[in-house]
C-alpha cells in the first residue's frame, strides 16, 4: 500500500469511491520502467448519475454538515440541472466539483450546493463550473438566475454577474423557531 | 348587461373567465323574490388545472408585467406546490390568489409569485395563503423554504417567520448585462 501511497496525492488516494480506481491497466501503465502517468484532464458533466458516497466525501471537505443519502438523492433526481466536475487520469477519475439547480422550467431558476474540493481551489475552476451553470440555464430560457450565497462567496458571484439585494429584493429563510 | 352589473360588485362583473360564472342556476336565485345570495366564502385549492385567463387578470390586478401564457402553463406544471385561493358565493368562483413554490422534494423550496387580488388585501388573507403554503410545504418535510421579497412586503414576510439575510446569507440574482 505504502507503494500506491508514494505514486499517488494524499487526496487520491483516499478515493476510495471513483469509478475504476486503481484497476490492472493503471497499474501496468505505472510499472512500465520511467512511463509517466497520462496528463490530468479536468471536465465538467451533466450526468447525474454520481456515486453519492464520493459526493459526501466531497461535500466533507469542505466541512458541510452530513445528510442523509437518501435524501441528497432525492435532491439530485428532482433538481432541473446538475453540473459536476471531474479529474481525470489515465483511469482515475475523481468528483472535485458539483453544483445543481431547482427551476421551475421556465422563469426562475435557483442555484445550490456549489462545492469545489479545497485542493482545486483558486485556480479558476469555480468560476468554470459556475460559467456552466450559467450558460446551461441560459441556454434553456431560463429567465432568472437566484442564489444564496454565504457572507464569504457574495464577491465570488459578483464577478460571475451575481447581484446582491437587486432593487432592494431580500433573500428570505423561514425557520420553524419563528 | 345594466341590470347584472348593478346586481354584481364590478369586479365580480368583469371576472369573464372563472368557471360557471352567471349561469342559469345564479339567475334563477337572484331573480327569487327577496331571496338573498348565498354567504360568500373563500377557500384555498392545491388543484393547480387554473384558468391561466383568470390568472393573468389577478396579475393584471396587482400590475404585475404580463408574461405569456405558455410560460406560465410550464411553470405551473414544474412547479412542486401551487396553491389558489378562491372567493365563491353561490356559482360563482373567483381566483383571489396564487402563490407556488419549485423546490428538490427534500431540503429547499422557493416561493414564487405570491398574489392577493387587491379587493381582498389587509384582510388577513394573504398572511392565511402564504400560512397554507408554509404548511403544506412542511408537511411535505422540507427543510428550508426560502423566497425573495420585494422591499415593500419584507415585513409581511417577516411577521410569517422569515428572516432577511439569515447569518449574512444574501440573495443574488444574475442578470445577462452584468
Amino acid at each position: 500500500m505504502s507503494f500506491w501511497k508514494n505514486l499517488f496525492t494524499p487526496s487520491l488516494s483516499t478515493n476510495g469511491s471513483g469509478p475504476a480506481v486503481a484497476n490492472g491497466s493503471a497499474r501496468r501503465t505505472l510499472d512500465g520502467a520511467g512511463a509517466a502517468p497520462p496528463p490530468p484532464r479536468i471536465f465538467l458533466s451533466n450526468n447525474r448519475d454520481i456515486d453519492l458516497y464520493e459526493l459526501e466525501e466531497l461535500c466533507d471537505a469542505v466541512g458541510w454538515a452530513r445528510r442523509p443519502i437518501r435524501k441528497v438523492k432525492k435532491a439530485i433526481q428532482h433538481s432541473f440541472l446538475v453540473v459536476t466536475m471531474w479529474r481525470e487520469q489515465g483511469n482515475y477519475r475523481r468528483l472535485i466539483g458539483f453544483a445543481r439547480a431547482t427551476s421551475d422550467h421556465t422563469f426562475n431558476a435557483t442555484v445550490w450546493d456549489v462545492v469545489l474540493h479545497p485542493d482545486y481551489q483558486n485556480k479558476g475552476l469555480g468560476k468554470a463550473l459556475m460559467q456552466r451553470v450559467i450558460d446551461d440555464l441560459r441556454s434553456q430560457d431560463i429567465s432568472n438566475i437566484t442564489l444564496f450565497a454565504d457572507p464569504d462567496v457574495v464577491g465570488f458571484y459578483e464577478h460571475l454577474g451575481f447581484n446582491p439585494d437587486p432593487d432592494g429584493i431580500k433573500g428570505m429563510f423561514w425557520y420553524p423557531d419563528s
